[in-house]
């Protein structure tokens, strides 16, 4: 197959998992244990990240780790059609980096306890606070179905997952707008399928 | 002009100020005082994050936020050239997501005094741990003159300014290969060009 995917059942793999099966690929599954990390995963990634994926290209492997660059890669290269169009670029890389970016952070360091003190931390935080970075998702949402308008594209996986998971886990509130985004996404036929497709 | 730049010269902005010299563009740029965010900001990004940017196309006005997203859109949307070529995309996206999550948290968590304090803590982060990211880094530019290797592209201007911020500013260790990487940037005449650009 012309993909390998490192994952865990219990691992951020299951973004990747459901990327791979909005492209339409099916990639070779390696499953990892946390205490027993192989080494063709730690030579592809040192850090020993999941989720990590080996592209086998024509020209060569590829190696890609964050679950954000797997979904956009897989597009760029299996999924022009969940590529934004000239005028979607704006929404598609904001959004897309605000959740791998402000999201991220907001919620696994509220998950760990640590949220900033004051004004001051705030602002050297990059994401302000938890609440400003939720309230910024769930306006966007109010307004739009999805991260560019009216249509799904591959930047609705990530932020989708963010959302899906956060609502899931209680590592996010469930306001209405991102409840009703989170229903969309569940209601994609890819979303179902990728859902059974980790062993484990 | 057809961009404008929501800056203040000591903010994320001074990155978007580099990404749109090697993009070859002049924004109109628009101060920010942190006391007195301008209403048109606040209307682009109600967060009122710095660097901000509206793209003033010829299908309508689009904001863009995130310092990560910004370099990438201007290279979409102005500097082909410094986009990956299909062989670089895994590189490219693989460090650029890289930098926008884990380097920026890891940084920004040590800042303000915060670190993971046992291993269940490192997976929670989804960064690991501080040293594992500078690592992480020190290794790829030990082998890599640049993100994608031996060519400069738009990813550079975003994970070089997390190094050349870092050193400077003492929130990453100036190992030899990352201070070499900071070098061969700062030769760069658009990086040079930058410093001045912005007013204050």
């Amino acid at each position: 197959m012309s993909y390998t995917l490192f994952f865990n059942p219990m691992s951020r793999a299951l973004i990747a998992s459901w990327a791979f099966a909005e492209a339409g690929v099916e990639p070779e599954l390696a499953m990892v244990e946390w205490d027993h990390k192989p080494d063709a995963l730690l030579a592809a990634n040192p850090m020993g990240k999941l989720p990590t994926i080996i592209h086998h290209a024509d020209f060569g492997d590829r190696v890609v780790s964050e679950a954000s660059a797997i979904c956009h890669y897989l597009s760029e290269m299996e999924a022009p059609e969940l590529l934004p169009t000239p005028e979607e670029k704006a929404d598609y890389f904001r959004w897309l980096f605000f959740a791998a970016g402000p999201v991220e952070a907001a919620v696994t360091n509220k998950a760990m306890g640590w949220e900033p003190e004051d004004a001051k931390q705030e602002m050297t935080s990059g994401f302000g606070s938890f609440e400003r970075v939720v309230s910024t998702l769930e306006d966007w949402f109010a307004g739009h179905d999805f991260v560019c308008g009216d249509r799904f594209t591959m930047a609705d996986v990530y932020v989708g997952a963010q959302v899906d998971w956060g609502i899931n886990f209680g590592t996010m509130p469930a306001r209405d707008s991102l409840q009703a985004y989170q229903s969309r996404l569940q209601a994609r036929d890819a979303y179902k399928a990728s859902l059974g497709s980790l062993p484990g």
